[in-house]
């Protein structure tokens, strides 16, 4: 029914870019009480695992500047969604058909330096 | 260690709204094979069923109707997060958790068309 697919409907991650991390840690952790991961070392970013995807919280000029795009409100949205692939191959394979499928890729594939 | 949870860690539906139902929907059901369910008798929703979460597209401009802000970029960044729950019962009860917890409730709690 549908063709081959590379890219398996997925959505790994939902990076919201907020103004203050620590006034929205007290709104989804304290408030909420929804529990939040806090990587050692970072103070930047803290993930929110919820069911089946993790809700992400990044300072937006970051994640602005992590996409390549002007941090304005009129050209960034303010978040991100991601797709976490198995393997290096398999980025490049994503992107090829994402790509092909109409997609215009602003940022080249690159390893990150959280792996 | 967290307090009583009313509002569950889970995420139902990430809503992108699009300029282009159509563009959109050749980008990801026809260009990346994704499955999409059209519900009958309209023409302006598309839902693609991801792992653990739904991926809704639906036109900006009725988004954000729905929601009740002004269209326009600067004030929307034009996709929403939504949380479903089991009962009225308790859509009114995660409401005040999440006013308590510091959110401003823009649009009361009201029956949608849809159920």
């Amino acid at each position: 029914m549908f063709p081959p697919q590379l890219m398996r409907p997925n959505l790994t991650c939902v990076t919201l870019g907020v103004a203050d991390l620590q006034r929205s840690l007290r709104f989804y952790r304290d408030g909420l009480g929804w529990p939040a991961v806090l990587p050692p070392g970072s103070d930047s970013v803290a993930f929110l695992p919820l069911s089946g995807v993790v809700l992400a919280l990044y300072p937006k000029r970051l994640l602005a500047e992590d996409a390549t795009v002007p941090p304005e409100r009129s050209g960034f949205p303010g978040f991100t969604l991601a797709h976490n692939t198995r393997s290096e191959a398999e980025v490049d394979a994503v992107l090829a058909e994402a790509k092909k499928a109409g997609a215009r890729i602003i940022k080249p594939a690159e390893r990150a330096f959280w792996g």
